[in-house]
């Protein structure tokens, strides 16, 4: 969409319309080049089945597009999509949490819109965010772990973030063969220790202590409560297994912390660091960093795909940003 | 070079110098755009010094140039050489085999020749040379691991080698804290178990019998040999860990399988496919397959390094060898 200057009136600024689709809320936004003009927040209803939670990210997507202000148009929609994502299919291979299943998403809300849809999946939309905007900037080399529910990582690897047929980084599942059993059909499979959901079920599995999440279990632990100490050192002793592996395997030297659990702040990248450090001998000292986008990082990554969708130039778009992110003036941008 | 027909002299074909630096001894051949004219080897001299074996390499070249026949005319040079190589810069950042730190490899050789240099990792080039020739044709998110006295890997996602300044794929080394003292000062690295040279060594030292190579361990546990079984097993146990986690960590679903260890055939990969599928849960299954272009891996993927280098259309010269290894036309092609 062309912007210019016509006599007497103003066209039309181009805005995308952004869905950060999660288990429990689709999370939407409609930003223009500058920044949030609107967002907000819907209830997924994902036990309703696949079709009454892909009809929500429908509804959303109107919703959104009616909340435009009158002076934008809309040039694009991005959305961000938790599970097996094949990006370059435009497929939802498979979620758990949507009950999807080689679901044509980008082929539907194209034929719902008639605008351009960019896809992708949820962790490496926040990483891609965070990558442009965030943490990373400037990094070619990186890996994002995101440590909320679940665990997974996204790979950005010579400046391209690695896909593999929507398998890449799925560093969650798949057994050490002893542990816990996983909802995977695995035993010990990383995500049953090293996540915010695993550290809290697995105090409350010790205990009988029903808690509010981990950052209850950490809360406790700093009071003494040794339970709570020991199942906070067994995760961060498994995500620095963990993100070891990620070094070894892909070589990069910079890995940026996301998720629920990275609002533990040094509590968990100190000893994070430490175990990291000590796994490591030929590969040089890895920089790990919180990321900084917090919540927002998946809608933030969406926007820039509803963007390269459009085909619009992103380079303004990510100075702009960029700019309100660190300035903190972009309300919700580091919840 | 333009290849056209001159009344009565046919203008000089071009060929490449392909060089595959191993500790021991540094394998060479001259090839045109159809196949290998002449190969031979030189010993490294790697104890003499960081120097001395730099100057085998370029007495090398002088060789393998002087080999060319008056038919053909040299227009690149092909390198692959062991240790921490970042390809982007042209530099071997370390070799421990070859002790060489910072060498400005590319350069150097282009100020000896003044022909185009091409420059690769050793285990990034036998890659590349399976991925274009041999056992990963055609596929674009696959990963290589060499298994011979060391332990590596190559990670070739969405058709693109991983480089992350030479540390991608040094899958060998970092420790899991417990196990065996490594040469790179940690404890329990998969190197230490699981490559060729770690099966012989430790028969020896359970049982103090020296054995000549893994081979032999193999032959002794399939004659009732019980330590040579636990080795043998102990090696593939830990093979099959390390290429899950590949798998886990970068999502693709075929591995070739290279170096040394893999002549072992099914002895190695009917195990190690079970080891590897009991791993994994939310992944597709693993195609395990045996590289093919066995000792000279190393040696194509340099003549296709000096093919880039010299910006000469690679499409037929694929084909033709491609050609070569199918119908092993090319003496030493599966060595």
């Amino acid at each position: 969409m062309p912007v210019s200057q016509t006599i007497g009136n103003s066209p039309p600024q181009p805005a995308v319309v952004a869905l950060d689709v999660g288990g429990t809320f689709v999370k939407w936004l409609v930003a223009d080049r500058t920044g949030v003009l609107r967002r907000g927040t819907t209830p997924t209803r994902a036990a309703d089945g696949p079709e009454r939670s892909f009809g929500v990210v429908l509804d959303t997507v109107d919703t959104a597009l009616a909340a435009l202000p009158s002076t934008h148009t809309p040039v694009g929609i991005g959305l961000a999509v938790p599970g097996t994502v094949d990006e370059r299919r435009g497929v939802c291979v498979y979620s758990e949490n949507l009950g999807w299943r080689e679901l044509p998403v980008v082929e539907r809300v194209l034929r719902h819109t008639g605008l351009p849809v960019g896809f992708g999946h949820d962790v490496r939309s926040a990483a891609t965010a965070e990558w442009r905007l965030g943490a990373g900037r400037g990094i070619a080399d990186q890996v994002y772990v995101s440590v909320g529910t679940g665990l997974a990582a996204a790979l950005l690897l010579d400046g391209r973030l690695v896909v593999s047929g929507g398998y890449a980084g799925e560093i969650g599942h798949g057994g050490t063969l002893e542990g816990e059993p996983c909802t995977c059909g695995g035993r010990g499979c990383a995500e049953t220790v090293a996540s915010a959901a695993a550290i809290a079920r697995r105090y409350t599995a010790s205990t009988g202590i029903p808690v509010d999440g981990a950052r209850d279990v950490l809360a406790r632990a700093r009071e003494g409560d040794a339970v709570a100490h020991r199942v906070w050192e067994d995760a961060v002793e498994v995500l620095g297994s963990v993100v070891a592996d990620l070094i070894r395997v892909t070589g990069v030297a910079r890995i940026v912390i996301g998720g629920g659990l990275v609002h533990a702040g040094e509590a968990l990248l100190t000893p994070l660091r430490d175990r990291v450090r000590e796994r490591l001998t030929v590969h040089p000292t890895a920089h790990i960093l919180p990321a900084v986008l917090g919540g927002a990082a998946g809608s933030w990554g969406a926007a820039l795909l509803g963007w390269e969708a459009a085909d619009i130039d992103l380079d303004p778009i990510l100075t702009a940003y960029a700019d309100a992110v660190r300035t903190r003036s972009e309300p919700g941008a580091a919840e």
